[in-house]
């Protein structure tokens, strides 16, 4: 088949991808910083890891090597504006917090906030990090998770119908996802 | 709001995460081997890195080892049954190319192949590992993209009505993605 070849900076190609928000204590203000990133994965099962990439001239990559540990917050489509948001302003010039009346839910294992609108949230204890070209990955051991009632089913799998959640796609482009079509199989 | 507590082994908090095939040279059987891999996320956008998780007993590790190269391949949902029978079957044990009469396309920069049914994929150089808990993280240096035509737009975004790409949620549970709601936001 022929295919078009482009440079790895002409594409998208690993997206879309689950937007996920990283909330970091900001002592200095006695608030809290959220800021989207979407290059972010599972790193381990056991321990549970999970990584985050940021940009070292990031507000967030400064507060979150001072705090040492960080909630990451998926939300809904439905949240897609508060994402922007979110992504548009800079913590360095303004408490988000206060700018957007942003509604908190604390952590229970860490001191670091999440976002009450969040469909879930999983508070990480910083234990590595490693630089990886332009970006830093940070590496959260995962000490807690909660949910929305009823965001997941028994076997902790999302349940779409309850919580669709925003996938960015690249550019100002986003998604959310929707069951793939049963074909029979398991 | 109340939320329900669980530790993070108990719910898949992560997905959906969009379904990567990981493709290496399999130099003993003079072919390739094929394995899905859901924990994977660009590293770098200068130079381009792109990260994939793979459990050090997996056959695809010791193949990525020695191949020091890899093709990292996505494909929509409709290809759900086949990514399913990659990840059932074993590379230790079958040469999953000719036991699926998997159709190949040549990598461009690097010796490993692709799939010739994804929408799009990306030829890696194997960089730098880095062991995170149970699982190595491998780092590819991004070589090459090559995509079907009509599947990426002019800026490089997915155009999810040509390539509804399959997205992974946990268990025996897949997605596709669909595009949010227009809110007049940019």
């Amino acid at each position: 088949m022929a295919r078009d070849a482009t440079t790895p900076a002409e594409c998208y190609f690993y997206y879309p991808h689950l937007a996920c928000v990283v909330g970091v204590r900001d002592e200095a203000r006695d608030s809290a910083n959220f800021a989207p990133v979407t290059w972010a994965t599972p790193l381990s099962s056991d321990p549970p890891l999970y990584g985050v990439c940021i940009s070292p001239g990031a507000h967030t990559h400064r507060l979150l090597l001072a705090a040492g540990e960080f909630t990451v917050n998926f939300l809904a489509a439905a949240e897609r504006s508060l994402v922007a948001r979110l992504g548009a302003l800079s913590g360095r010039e303004v408490d988000k917090v206060r700018e957007l009346s942003l509604a908190l839910e604390p952590g229970r294992a860490i001191g670091a906030p999440a976002l009450a609108a969040a469909y879930v949230f999983a508070e990480c204890l910083l234990v590595e990090r490693h630089v990886f070209g332009d970006q830093t990955l940070f590496v959260g051991a995962v000490q807690h998770v909660q949910a929305r009632p009823g965001a997941f089913d028994d076997h902790g799998v999302l349940r779409l119908e309850a919580a669709a959640p925003l996938l960015y796609l690249g550019g100002n482009r986003w998604a959310s996802a929707v069951a793939a079509p049963a074909d029979g199989e398991k």
